[in-house]
């Protein structure tokens, strides 16, 4: 496997996926050729306060954009492919996917202008592309969306095999098998690093089939009276698949609510990856003229978020949909880390309205999960048998549990690189080590502004949510000084104005005095002002209220 | 049991601890009296920015302050006694409680200065205790703290049982057994009213026994080879006994860390809860004198508390231990939920800093939750065989799988009251009725104020948490309104400035223009200026970047 003469050398690293979940993008590099995989958002940390979404940092790219072959993406999720409109407005490369993965890809294109300028490259499971001195041939897995596959790539150095995001299904829903033999393959013929999704490393065991959803559904659908309600990750077509089924085996119509479940159920649909019986889709309109029991809604928002259907179904503010007593809502999900909250104040209001909800995740068989757990890992690992372990997707704990899977089944200690963002893995001639770091971190992205909201702006966000912030105004003399207008005091976010009346007053006092005192002493530039106006009211305030509000002093002068 | 010709009424109603989990505070009124059992704080939602503590709304005790006989306080957690310092301060009452519950309260009045004047009543498990027309008796159960009771309010109409906190452990830590025959005593003289805990409605089957813990524990502390840190809640005296007991059976002093933890290690071992061997415990600079296997550290920070004694160990800022490679840490406990973000960072920091780290609760079995699952609930609800039953402790979807339980059990539907805060469940002979709603809310504490900031402050401040803001400063003429100075533009939160001077030159010059526009068209008063200049920099600012930040005019004149 290892040629021993390479005067080039082979560099594997992250900008993003490791040390976090999201924002995927795995950069391989041998001599002048460069193959990027996946290009991934993540959703803001809770103190990325404002901020909408976050994406790598790509300087790495863009300084050696000639050397950048293509982006191949493993799959259509959002955290693989949402950062693919910034990425391209920087680096216009092709991008390689197979079919679901680039008809979500193009949507997301056309909404960003970006379509015309961009080669798409369809990619199927036994494809091979040749990308500078590497080629690159595929393999199918299973994953909470169709059309996810794992990339081997064939080096000068030897064989670098990502696996994207997989599981083993056995039973998997529209026959969608993971191609065991493909990866036997490639294991047999030698695998020089594995790059593989450590998402579930800290479950034991393995992760049930989705097709055991697709039982529960059917049974939940049988025996309710009225109208069901299934909310459910818009990109998982299984799931919406078995939806679907369970609607036709119960004599149900459907309709589909939510901005983005309409539009995957329509691409996917066109594509051929979902099968809907004709006559079964209905509009929202067509709800109330049915028989209760004749009625499923699909719909968006098993996560609770604010703004999507089932929420707004639950707060009673959905333009079309009201959820009725006796309806059974079904929330097909298990609440990504940091939105348990959301999906139980979401799960309160439906019982609140009345209806019988299903929620619990895989307590109650409504959801699995679209990673494996540690038994089928440790499958990947043996039909890969690397030389070299790189465990990616992943909080660190989640690439260290990986790495402890990876020993149990005999990979050397020394042959495993737990690395984060931007730490290289350099192979020459075989042997391995950690290479120098290259530029990596995030990018935050707020309404238009790229980049423009950085550690500063993110401070600043954070005081002001805690303690609100006073802005002292003061107009003073060119001539000698002298207070002409002011000081006044406007506080947002600090107290309620209008039972703190007192306190305001006193700090007004507390700013005029200071001024008065300093111009007797005649300090008079700008700043020293400012400062000790600042250190005076702070000191006030934190002892009357015990809170730090942020000072704004604003000196004008006519 | 039921009297026919009362004419007084008995209610019962939540002023916090229903539709939410904390700030439990109960109210059983009969004519002319009042008995309060518990008076808890909650920890801030999400949304309630900047806020320390939340407290119930007791102005219906303070209107009726004269009827007020009593607080029983259940047992010693903050969401039962973490209010008194704020009702007390309101409601000179007095306080009943266990000797634990009232050592943890103690310590609270004397930070809060009002130890001297607050009356505290030490009772057992058989007081008995007279609050005017009630009668107030107690029963022993199992609880994540010990000294925990259930209350029994004999009144004309009929006992109220309250459960306060409770699981069935039938192999206590320090034989502290849940008095089942009390409980069967009670139920079998006739309960009108069930409130019970609804914590842990929606887990099936049985909590663990807090003694399998300790196992676990004893295995971890004999296979670590250097030295063992535990983090869990400092009120867990159990839990704590039993790591001073592994730490006894392998032959490793303790020494305790963090300001709650050794707090409430004092208090609980003056008052006897604690039994620590003779020499073992040592003071956290001692431990690098002892071999590494000798040693383990007890702390804070089970749930990621950034200023805890695990989460400063973690990033290496902790004055006095810092974590060793090849340490063993254990978070003995669950995240409750919205902390899992922060425990799973201070897992990874430990991780990286070289330690083993035993995490993940019940999976691991380093964790039993303190409240009973549902064959535990339908226990109690066997045991005491209500007439009405009222779940509590719990938000909505909680107390509603706790009524379904209820109704397994044999309980009428129509007998079962699902409240929300101020919800009052009147009883006059026997018949139980929804009655009218009490003053009820919660109180926010934010520094040194209580009540102070509302809906109006924490929506300014989610404002300025999202795009920051924008004052705007001019001052004008007195005589014509001229401009005498400005506008000047200050931001904060919004960009950063450096990158966006283009920006806000812009910004500059739409306000002026307006000013200048508004002037030639004879508009002067100050709310119309304010308005137009808010309005057009606003439109500006949000073409421009898709963001909204506050924006704050301020005029001055000279």
């Amino acid at each position: 496997m290892s040629k021993k003469n390479n005067t080039d050398k082979l560099s594997i690293f992250a900008l993003g996926g490791v040390g976090e979940i999201g924002k995927n993008m795995y950069v391989v590099q041998y001599g002048n050729d460069i193959v990027v995989i996946d290009a991934g958002l993540k959703f803001p940390e809770e103190d990325m306060l404002g901020i909408d979404i976050v994406i790598p940092d790509i300087t790495y790219l863009t300084e050696n954009r000639d050397k950048v072959r293509g982006i191949i993406v493993t799959h259509g999720h959002e955290d693989h492919i949402g950062g693919l409109p910034y990425v391209l407005r920087h680096l216009n490369v092709p991008v390689y996917a197979t079919r679901l993965t680039i008809g979500l890809i193009e949507s997301k294109l056309r909404e960003a202008n970006l379509l015309g300028e961009t080669k798409r490259i369809l990619i199927h499971a036994d494809s091979e592309v040749q990308l500078g001195s590497m080629t690159a041939t595929f393999f199918k897995t299973n994953h909470s969306i169709p059309d996810s596959v794992g990339v081997c790539l064939d080096t000068p150095e030897g064989a670098v095999v990502h696996t994207g995001d997989f599981k083993f299904d056995h039973t998997p829903v529209n026959g969608q098998y993971a191609d065991l033999h493909r990866m036997a393959e490639i294991g047999a013929k030698g695998v020089l690093a594995l790059l593989s999704d450590s998402t579930n490393s800290e479950r034991p065991g393995f992760t049930p089939s989705e097709s055991s959803v697709g039982d529960t559904l059917e049974e939940i659908f049988h025996n309710a009276e009225q109208r069901v309600v299934v909310a459910t990750f818009a990109s998982n077509i299984h799931r919406v698949q078995q939806v679907i089924e369970a609607a036709h085996a119960t004599n149900r119509k459907l309709t589909v609510i939510g901005r983005s479940m309409v539009n995957v159920v329509t691409i996917a649909s066109e594509l051929g990856y979902l099968h809907i019986p004709d006559g079964m889709l209905i509009e929202p309109e067509e709800v109330n003229k049915l028989a209760a029991d004749r009625v499923v809604i699909l719909c968006t928002g098993s996560q609770g978020e604010p703004m999507s259907a089932l929420t707004r179904m639950a707060r009673s503010t959905h333009r079309k949909v009201d959820i009725l007593p006796g309806d059974t809502v079904v929330i097909a999900a298990t609440p990504i880390p940091g939105n348990e909250k959301d999906v139980g104040r979401t799960v309160d209001e439906l019982f609140r309205l009345g209806a019988n909800v299903i929620y619990g995740g895989a307590q109650t068989k409504v959801h699995v999960s679209g990673h494996g757990s540690q038994e089928e890992l440790k499958l990947m690992l043996n039909l890969m048998r690397p030389q070299y372990f790189i465990p990616i997707h992943g909080e660190y704990r989640m690439l260290r549990q990986h790495a402890r899977l990876a020993e149990a089944v005999g990979i050397e200690p020394e042959n495993i690189f737990i690395t984060d963002i931007g730490d290289t893995v350099e192979i020459q001639n075989g042997v391995a080590r950690k290479g120098s770091k290259v530029p990596s971190g995030y990018v935050l992205i707020d309404g238009l502004g790229v980049g423009d909201v950085g550690n500063i702006v993110l401070r600043d966000r954070k005081l002001l949510s805690q303690d609100g912030i006073l802005v002292v105004v003061v107009t003073l003399s060119k001539q000698d000084g002298t207070i002409m207008s002011g000081p006044d005091i406007i506080s947002r976010g600090f107290v309620y104005v209008r039972e703190s009346e007192g306190l305001l007053d006193e700090a007004n006092r507390i700013v005029t005095s200071t001024l008065q005192r300093l111009m007797s002493e005649n300090v008079n530039e700008w700043a020293s002002l400012k400062t000790h106006v600042k250190d005076a009211l702070g000191r006030f305030l934190y002892e009357q209220t015990r809170r730090r509000p942020m000072i704004l002093p604003i000196i004008m002068e006519v």
